[in-house]
C-alpha cells in the first residue's frame, strides 16, 4: 500500500531507503521540493515505474539503488501474496511459512519486472545496471539450486549491498575532497567558499552525494564554509534541490544565477568549485550539466580550482575524449515555459543578485557607438571620441 | 484619457511615440510582453508616472522618450483644460483660442511636473535628463519673453527633438556595427551567429535599440545571419523582450539559456557578440547587465569577437576603470520566486537546450574519486584509477 509522510526538513533522511518490515521502497518525492517534503512509502513494481517516470526519484545512483530495491520488494511481495493464498485455502501459518514456491516462477516474475522497470526510463544506465545485478544473481543462486525463498533473502541482501556501497562510494569522496577544502581554510580568515552547480547532492544518491560529499564532511569536520548554488537553468536543480539540502542540513548558501558566477568570483567570494559528472573521457574531459564549461572559465579566469567529484563507475575509457561524448538535446518547453509557477528555492535562502557585472576591457574587440568603432587602447579611442 | 490597443505584432511599432493629435504618448506594455502585444496611450502626467514606475516603459533611452513627451502632453493638456474652462465661462471658441494663460503659471506646472516625472524611478539617469532638458528649456523661453503657448509649442517640437535624435543615435550604431557582421558573411557558407545577452534592443530604445541595431541594419542589408539570444536570468529581459522584438521583425531567432553559451560557441555557431552597456569606464572596462562578463569569457575561449553598442552618452570619463562603478545588488526574490508561471518565450522560437555539456581536461584541476584524486595528466591518472 503506497503512502505519504510529510516531514519538515530533508536532513538525515536518506533520499531512497529500503524498509524491511514493509517491504516498501522509502524515496523522498522531489517533485514536491522544495516546497514541501514528502515521503513516499512504494511496495509495487506499479509504483516504483511510476516513480521514476515522473522523476519523483532522480540522479543516477538513486534510480540504480531505487530499482534493486524495486526488484527486491517485487519478489518479496509475489512471495508474501503465495504465502496469504496459501492461508486462505485453508492451511494453517506454519504450513504457510514451510509452503515453497516454484523458484523458476519467480525468475519468471523477475525477469518480466526486470523489463517493466527498465522500460520507466530506458536511457537511465543505472537503472538497468542495478536490476540486471537483481536479476542476474537470482538466476545465478536458483541455478546453484536455492530455494524461491532462499533467493528472495539473497536479494534483499543485495539490495542492502547496493545501498551501503552507494553510501561507501559518496563517503569517500568526501573524505577524499574535504581536505581540500580544510587545506584553504587554513590559508584564510574568512569561511571558505565552495561553488557547485546542478544537483551532484545527495538528493541524488543515498546520502552525501558526489559533488556535495567533500562539502558535508567538511563541514561535519567543523571547517568554516559557504557554499555557492548555480540555480541551473532551465530545470532548475540548483535552486529547487541542492540549495535546499545544503541549507537545511545547516550548511551556510547561498545561491545564485547562473550567468552570476564570473561576477561572485570577481568578488573574492568563491575558492574552490565542485562539480559532478555524468561521463569522464580518458582525457579528462568531463560531460557533465549543461553550464558547467562555462563556470570553468571563470574558475579558470580567477584562479579558482575547478574539481570533478564522481565515482570511478563514471570514467569512461573507451571515450577518449570530449569529442566523443554525444550530448542530448532536449524540449524547447523547458526554455520557454516554466513550471514553477511560484517560490522554487527555499524559503531564507541567502540570494546573490548583482544587476550588472563589469566586462574587463581586454575581453573586448570594440565598442561600437553613434559616431563609430572604438577599438583598443580604449583609454585613448574613447577619450577621442567622447570629446572629438 | 487612458485607452489600449491589442496587436499582433511589435514588427514596425515605435517603443514609445507621440501622438500629436491625441496629446498622447503611446507605448508598448512591456509588462505583457511575450504574451499580449498591447500599446497604450497615456495622456496624463500619473499615466505617464505609473507607466515608468510599473515598467511598463523601460531602458534607458525609452524612459527619457517617454519622460520628454510626458512633459510635453502634461503642458498640452494644461493648457486645453484652461480653453475649455475659458469656453466653458462663456468665452466663444475663437476667444479661447486667443486666450493667453500666464507663463509663469505653466513653469509653476512643468516644474511640479517634472518632480512628479523624476520620483517614478529616481536612479534612471535619463529620466531626469529628459525632464530637465525639458523644463529647462521653457524656463530660458519664458525668459526671452515667450508666451505660455509659444512654449507649449516648443515643448512639442523638443519632445520630437528626443525622439529623433535617438531614432538617429541607434541608426548610426547599427551603420558602423553591420559591416562587422557583413563581413563575416564574406568569409562563411552559413548564416553568420550573432549572440546578445540581455535587452539592449529596439524595446530599450525608440526603434533598433544598441545592441540590435548592428543586426536590425545588417538583416535589412540581406546579410545572412541568426540571431541568438541568452535568456538572462532573472528577469528573462532575453526571453521575454530580445526574442521577441527580433523574431516579429522576421529575424532568424534561437534561444538559449545564459548557462549554454559556452556549449554553443563550441559548435562554431556564435561568429560575434554584441552587448549593451549601462557605463563604460574610460578605460573600456564596461558594466552591463549581469551575466556579461562571463559571456566575455566564453567569446574569448573560443576567439569570438565580443562588440559593445552603445550610445557615447554611455562613456563615463571620470570613472577610470570598472572597479570604479559601483553594482546595485536586488532582491532575493527575483532568483527564488519566478513571475511567468506560464509561457515566457515567444511562441515557435527556436530554442537551443543541451543537456550537458564537456569541460575541457585543461580546465579541471582534479578528479575526485572514491579511490582519491586523479590529477593532470588525466591519461595517466584516470587510467591508473579505474584500472589500479
Amino acid at each position: 500500500m503506497e503512502w505519504h509522510e510529510d516531514l519538515e526538513s530533508i536532513a538525515g533522511v536518506p533520499t531512497v531507503a529500503l524498509d524491511e518490515r514493509a517491504g516498501a521502497c522509502v524515496i523522498i518525492d522531489q517533485t514536491l521540493l522544495p516546497n514541501r517534503v514528502v515521503l513516499e512509502h512504494l511496495d509495487t513494481r506499479e509504483q516504483l515505474y511510476r516513480a521514476i517516470d515522473r522523476l519523483e526519484v532522480r540522479g543516477a545512483p538513486a534510480i540504480g539503488v531505487a530499482a534493486a530495491i524495486g526488484m527486491y520488494i517485487d519478489a518479496y511481495h509475489w512471495m508474501q501474496e503465495l504465502e496469504s493464498l496459501a492461508i486462505m485455502s485453508g492451511a494453517d501459518a506454519d504450513w504457510a511459512f514451510a509452503y515453497e514456491p516454484n523458484v523458476n516462477d519467480l525468475l519468471a516474475h523477475l525477469d518480466e519486472t526486470r523489463a517493466y522497470l527498465d522500460s520507466a526510463r530506458p536511457t537511465a544506465v543505472n537503472l538497468s545496471w542495478a536490476t540486471r545485478r537483481m536479476a542476474e544473481l537470482a538466476h545465478r543462486l536458483a541455478d546453484e539450486g536455492a530455494s524461491a525463498r532462499a533467493v528472495v533473502a539473497a536479494l534483499r541482501d543485495e539490495a542492502n549491498a547496493v545501498i551501503a556501497e552507494d553510501v561507501e562510494r559518496c563517503r569517500a569522496i568526501g573524505e577524499h575532497g574535504a581536505p581540500l577544502v580544510a587545506a584553504l581554510a587554513a590559508e584564510k580568515d574568512a569561511p571558505v567558499g565552495v561553488l557547485t552547480h546542478c544537483n551532484a547532492g545527495r538528493l541524488c544518491a543515498v546520502e552525501m552525494g558526489t559533488a556535495t560529499a567533500p562539502i558535508y564532511t567538511a563541514f561535519e569536520q567543523d571547517v568554516p564554509l559557504r557554499a555557492y548554488c548555480d540555480e541551473t537553468r532551465p530545470l532548475l536543480q540548483g535552486a529547487r534541490l541542492t540549495a535546499l539540502e545544503l541549507s537545511q542540513a545547516g550548511v551556510p548558501t547561498t545561491l545564485l544565477c547562473d550567468n552570476m558566477s564570473n561576477s561572485l568570483m570577481g568578488t573574492g567570494a568563491v575558492d574552490l568549485v565542485f562539480v559532478g559528472a555524468d561521463r569522464i573521457a580518458a582525457n579528462g574531459d568531463t560531460a557533465n550539466k549543461i553550464g558547467t564549461s562555462l563556470l570553468a572559465l571563470a574558475a579558470r579566469a580567477h584562479d579558482v580550482p575547478f574539481y570533478v567529484c564522481a565515482p570511478t563507475s563514471t570514467i569512461d575509457l573507451s571515450c577518449a575524449s570530449g569529442e566523443d561524448i554525444a550530448i542530448e538535446q532536449r524540449a524547447a518547453s523547458e526554455v520557454t515555459e516554466l513550471h514553477y509557477a511560484q517560490r522554487m528555492a527555499p524559503e531564507g535562502i541567502e540570494v546573490y543578485n548583482p544587476a550588472f557585472d563589469v566586462t574587463p576591457a581586454p575581453h573586448i574587440a570594440g565598442i561600437v557607438t553613434e559616431k563609430g568603432i572604438a577599438y583598443p587602447p580604449f583609454e585613448q579611442s574613447l577619450r577621442e571620441m567622447v570629446e572629438g
